[in-house]
């Protein structure tokens, strides 16, 4: 027995009027989860709590069985891991952006057009090159990951978490000040290192050649960086002790790929699984199929899905949706249905209105051998809510897929 | 966007035989609820949880999202600033009534035959003008609210809530001597103030011309105050920081009035409000309806469905359901629905057979232009109970509708 976990990122949303307030995920032709709705359980299932709109790295520590409120401890580091960037204990990790400022330091776009790897890798290379002074004695990694993703770490004595964002979070605004938000010295000391990085890094991007290519193609360059959630490692015991199984994780987005490896999973890479909207879905597919034949758990994770959204995209998130709905039907028919769970959700609900994550519950199914099979034949945020599963928590659905495989341990006698 | 959230005190009960097994609010002719139920979204809620049967207060608090088993800290503050009535750190206040004892100090009557404003009025300014003896070194100021009800409110040094009440809580039995519920001097201290409080009070009472002329009209006499519920300001952040908005409360009932104004809610009143069976519905609807204009946020409270109730009257308590509905009607009709959330519930379930608050869930619907809107036709406790929001708690209400508004915070990245 084993268990297959797919979330698809963002995938749940509100009624839409221009789909006759159907959902996006309602309005998609989804043969694949309507079978596993009409063979499954399923529900609905708050990652955080209702009402609370949940970051991609809460909900998945909590998708795991972690309780978030206990062990998060910002988004930097889970990325910094996630991208392959070591971040020890007492490191401080950022996650940052390229971005786009004017002579004003007012940020004009907050991704620096996604940018692509290519042009981002080698800014980012030159920008680890730089020499920081003496005086500070500190050291610094970083790295670019996906588009205009990528992460910083701080590595040296008497450092802190408490500290201001510089991202200002809104094109139209200027590049923030990071501030120390306690009184220590650490803070202090924190801040002023990632103002002066941010100094000397927009020195180098400014006059960058990457630079001076893009502007000659009319492309917005990528003059700046924003660094956001100043974060820790979190202190999590691994699946494999909590649980006792062997774990493995399918993702693209760094963020995901950190949280998972925190929890002590394998990080299995894809070519062609680029966390995009043009991600390779049969890849991943197969991929997860292999990893189920030596694994207990996988954890399958989709980008797409959110990508549309965030960009108020409704109609190509249904598309996004029916391209993971054909990833779904490869993994029903590879994936050997009498000795496997395989559940599906989503992280969050991303508004395709508001383009944010908001605290509505996701739609939420298991389907496998023993499970209690209810009336439900059709995947949505709606006919999942009449489900066998009702309400539940995100870190309510690992303990119950590993109780599906007779890994929980019994609480009393 | 914004949201009203309206409380029918008590409204939700238990099936009752007389009505053929179905509940007051089910045997209502209830149209604007059931229009509110297939419009929105529903579900059932527990106040504080299943099975425990909430307060006023307590339930108040949780329904704007604060935890009451954190932040409640007894019901005599809140219902002396409900009333008016200063309270300061440091002091402690009552929940007091006007009731009715023999020579043996045995309680008959623990409302004083519900006493009418006018008459409790010319009592309270009495007592107010007690001289309390100097060796006890504290000042107190005593006011009447609605009918029996009136606040105490002990001010000077050295106070403690740990103290007992000294009203019964049932007639037939003689006034409690309030004792101290720890060994602390300070609670040995505010037993014996309220004790000797209570003497003088019923010195003042017995010889009262109010009584007098009461006696003479073969009304029952208001001859003694009851205390109880010895409580402190919770200290709670206001509802502008939480959620940064603005926020109004229409309601009669001092009890609910403290607790929205502790939360940093504008108190509105209402001409003809009353807090009983006779309140004027249409005047908190129209200014429920004026109060969403210049609001984010406004919970109107209706406390004529649990009179009834308490009363053991389920006639009454399907004729208040009634008045409540056509009170909602004014409310659909005039809110502007395309830019507001309106939100029903009741505060606990009271049932009218035992005439207590019980642990019964509660129905709740909210309806608004991007809810999940669900399956359900009816308000009710049962047809909820079929809704898209399943089961939630008290807090989690407050939570979704300042999601539905955009109000709420991303937790993790």
């Amino acid at each position: 027995m084993r268990a297959v976990l797919v979330i698809a990122d963002g995938m749940a949303d509100r009624p839409i009027r221009e789909l006759g307030w159907k959902t996006p995920l309602e309005a998609a032709h989804r043969p694949a989860l309507n079978q596993l709705a009409r063979n499954g359980v399923s529900g609905i299932l708050d990652p955080i709590a209702p009402g609370v709109p949940p970051g991609t790295d809460t909900s998945t520590l909590a998708l795991l069985g972690y309780d978030p409120l206990k062990v998060y401890s910002g988004r930097g580091a889970l990325e910094a891991v996630g991208s392959g960037v070591e971040v020890l204990p007492g490191d401080v990790a950022f996650r940052c952006n390229f971005a786009t400022v004017d002579k004003n330091f007012v940020v004009l776009d907050r991704r620096a057009g996604r940018i692509v790897n290519e042009d981002a890798t080698e800014l980012a290379e030159s920008l680890q090159k730089i020499k920081i002074k003496r005086s500070l004695n500190v050291e610094f990694f970083f790295k670019n990951t996906v588009q205009h993703r990528a992460a910083l770490v701080i590595r040296g004595h008497s450092l802190s978490t408490a500290i201001s964002d510089s991202d200002p979070e809104v094109a139209g605004k200027p590049v923030l000040e990071a501030k120390p938000l306690s009184g220590l010295p650490e803070a202090k000391r924190t801040a002023r290192i990632v103002n002066y990085l941010t100094q000397e890094f927009h020195k180098v991007l400014k006059k960058h050649p990457v630079n001076k290519e893009r502007a000659k193609h009319k492309l917005i360059v990528a003059n700046m960086v924003l660094c956001r959630g100043a974060g820790t490692i979190p202190k999590i015991a691994p699946l494999s002790e909590v649980f006792g199984i062997k774990a493995a994780c399918i993702a693209a987005v760094p963020l995901i790929r950190g949280v998972c490896k925190v929890a002590g999973m394998k990080l299995i890479s894809v070519k062609g699984a680029t966390g995009t909207i043009q991600t390779d879905y049969t890849a991943k597919a197969r991929a997860a199929v292999d990893a189920s034949k030596t694994n207990d758990f996988v954890l399958v994770h989709v980008k797409a899905t959110d990508v549309a959204s965030h960009d108020g995209n409704f109609k190509q998130k249904i598309e996004a949706v029916q391209n993971f709905d054909k990833m779904l039907r490869f993994m029903l028919e590879h994936v050997g249905l009498d000795s496997t769970y395989l559940a599906v959700t989503a992280d969050h609900t991303t508004s395709s209105v508001t383009g944010n994550h908001e605290g509505d519950p996701v739609p939420v199914v298991i389907s496998g051998p023993y499970v209690r099979q209810d009336d439900v034949v059709e995947f949505g945020e709606r006919s999942c809510a009449k489900g066998g599963l009702n309400r539940i928590r995100g870190t309510d659905l690992m303990h119950t897929l590993m109780d599906l495989l007779g890994k929980t341990r019994k609480f009393g006698a």
